[in-house]
C-alpha cells in the first residue's frame, strides 16, 4: 500500500511555485480576506499566511468586523480587484450569518479568484480554463506527486459539492478520466464505488467509507475533514478499516489537506504571472 | 419499446410556454442572431422563427455579413443585452472563420443567454441556476413528458461538450441522478454503457452505439445529429440494432432534436418573466 503523505506533495509544489517567483522575477501578493473572528477560517487563515511568508508571497490580510455590512464587503472585494499590487483574492468561509455568501464570491474578479469561489470562474472551469478550487486541484497534485496517472482510468466522486465533487470532477474529465459522481441519493454506493480505479471522497461524514465501499487495489483519495465524537481528526474514510487493502490511500490529516494551501500559492502565483502578461 | 417521439413533448411544453405568455400577460421577443449563410444555421433560425410566430413569441432576426468584424458583431450583441424589448439571444453557432467565437457567446449577458453559451451562464449551472443550453434540457423534457424519473438511477452521458455532455451531466445531478461522463478516452465503453438505467449518446458519430453498448431493458436518448454516407439523417444510435432491446429509445429525427426549440421557447419566456420581476 502507498501512502500519499501530502507534505512532500506540497513541498514539491512550494519548491516549483518558489522558482516560477525568481523565474519571473515576481513580487506577488495574496489580499487574505477574513470576516468576523469564526475559529477555523481563522487558524486556516493563519496557516495560509505563514505559508505565504515561507514561500515568499506577501501576505495581504483583510480582518473585517462580522457584522460588516454586505455592501461594503463587496465594495471592499472590488477594492482589491482594482489594486493591482493584489494577485490573488482569498475569501475565508462561511462568512457571518446574514450576509449572502454567493454574492461576495462572485464581485471576486476571475483574474485573482484563486480559490475558485464565483459563479464566473465555475464557468471558466468547465472550459478547463481559470483557477480550480484548491482542494480540488489538491486531489490532483498529490496524484501527479505520486506518479498515479488519470487517463482512461474510472474515477468515482464521492459528494457534490461546488468546492469539491463538481469542480475534481471537471478536472478528472480534463485529464481524460472517466467520471462518476455519486452523492446522498445515490442507491447501492458500495457497488458504485467498489468498481473504479480511483475512489475520491468528499462527503463530510467521519469515517464514512469503510470497507464494503473499497476494492483490493485501489486508490483511495481522502478528501474529508470531521473530527469524530472523541475530538479526533478524522476523513471521510475509516483508514485503519481500508488501508489493507488500497493500492494507495491519502491520510487525514497530512493528505489532501497538505497540498491545498501550496496549491492556492501556486495558483496566486499563476495569477500574478498572467496578470503579468496582461498588463505588458 | 416505450418510443420517446419529441414531438408530443414540444407539443406539451409548448402549450406551457403558450399558458405561461397568456397568464403573465407577456410581450416575449427573442434574437435570432446570424452570421453569415451557413445553410443549416440557417435552416434552424428559419425554424426558430417559424415556431416563435407559432406560439406567439416575436422574433427578431438580425442577420448579419460573414465578413463582420469581431468587434461589430460583440457591439451588436451588447446592443441586444441592453435593449429592454429584447428578453433572449440566441445566436447561431458555428460562427464564420476569424471570429473568437467563445469571446462572441461571453458577450452574451446571463439573463438573456438562453441556450447557456457563456461561461459566465455555464458557472451558474453549476450551481443549478440559469438557463441550461437548449438540446441538454431537451433531453431532460423528453424523459419528464414520458414519465421516466431520474432521480437515483445511474445515467451514463457518452460526450463531455458544452453544448450537451458536461451540462447534460449537471441536469442530472441536480435531480439526483448517478452520472458518469464517459468520451473518446474512455477505456472499455461497451461494460460502462451496459450497467446504467439511462444512457445518453451526445458522441456525433453515425449509429455509433450498436447493440453491444446496450443492455436489456435501458432508457436510450440518442443527442446525435448526423448524415450517413447516405445523405441519410441519424443519430449516435443504431436504432435498428438497439431498439429492441430498450425499455425506451429516442428516435432521430423526431427524438431529442424536436424538443429543443421548444425548450429555446420556453427558456425565452422564463428570462421574459425574471426579467420583468427584477424591473419591477
Amino acid at each position: 500500500m502507498l501512502m500519499l503523505d501530502g507534505r512532500p506533495a506540497a513541498k514539491a509544489l512550494n519548491e516549483k511555485t518558489r522558482r516560477l517567483i525568481a523565474e519571473y522575477g515576481l513580487c506577488v501578493r495574496l489580499a487574505i480576506v477574513m470576516v468576523g473572528d469564526e475559529p477555523s477560517s481563522a487558524s486556516y487563515a493563519n496557516s495560509i499566511q505563514k505559508r505565504c511568508a515561507a514561500i515568499g508571497i506577501e501576505a495581504l490580510r483583510v480582518d473585517l468586523p462580522s457584522d460588516i455590512d454586505e455592501k461594503e464587503l463587496i465594495a471592499k472585494v472590488e477594492q482589491l480587484n482594482l489594486d493591482i499590487s493584489v494577485n490573488g483574492i482569498m475569501l475565508l468561509r462561511p462568512l457571518p450569518r446574514g450576509i449572502n455568501e454567493t454574492l461576495v464570491c462572485d464581485s471576486i474578479t476571475p483574474e485573482k479568484d484563486v480559490d475558485c469561489a464565483s459563479f464566473a470562474s465555475l464557468g471558466l472551469l468547465m472550459r478547463n480554463r481559470g483557477f480550480a478550487p484548491c482542494t480540488a486541484q489538491a486531489c490532483i497534485e498529490l496524484l501527479d506527486y505520486y506518479g498515479i496517472g488519470v487517463k482512461g482510468k474510472r474515477a468515482v466522486v464521492v459528494g457534490r459539492s461546488l468546492v469539491v465533487g463538481k469542480p475534481l470532477a471537471l478536472l478528472l474529465m480534463a485529464r481524460d478520466a472517466t467520471v462518476t459522481v455519486c452523492h446522498s441519493k445515490t442507491l447501492d454506493l458500495p457497488s458504485v464505488t467498489q468498481n473504479c480505479d480511483l475512489l475520491f471522497a468528499a462527503i463530510g461524514k467521519p469515517r464514512f467509507i469503510s470497507d464494503e465501499y473499497v476494492s483490493v487495489g485501489q486508490c483511495v483519495v481522502d478528501v474529508g475533514v470531521n473530527f469524530d465524537a472523541n475530538g479526533v481528526q478524522c476523513g471521510d474514510v475509516d483508514f485503519a478499516a481500508v488501508n489493507e487493502r488500497c493500492g494507495a490511500i491519502s491520510p487525514v490529516p497530512f493528505g489532501v489537506g497538505s497540498v491545498t494551501t501550496a496549491v492556492l500559492l501556486n495558483n496566486t502565483t499563476n495569477a500574478a504571472i498572467r496578470q503579468g502578461e496582461t498588463h505588458e
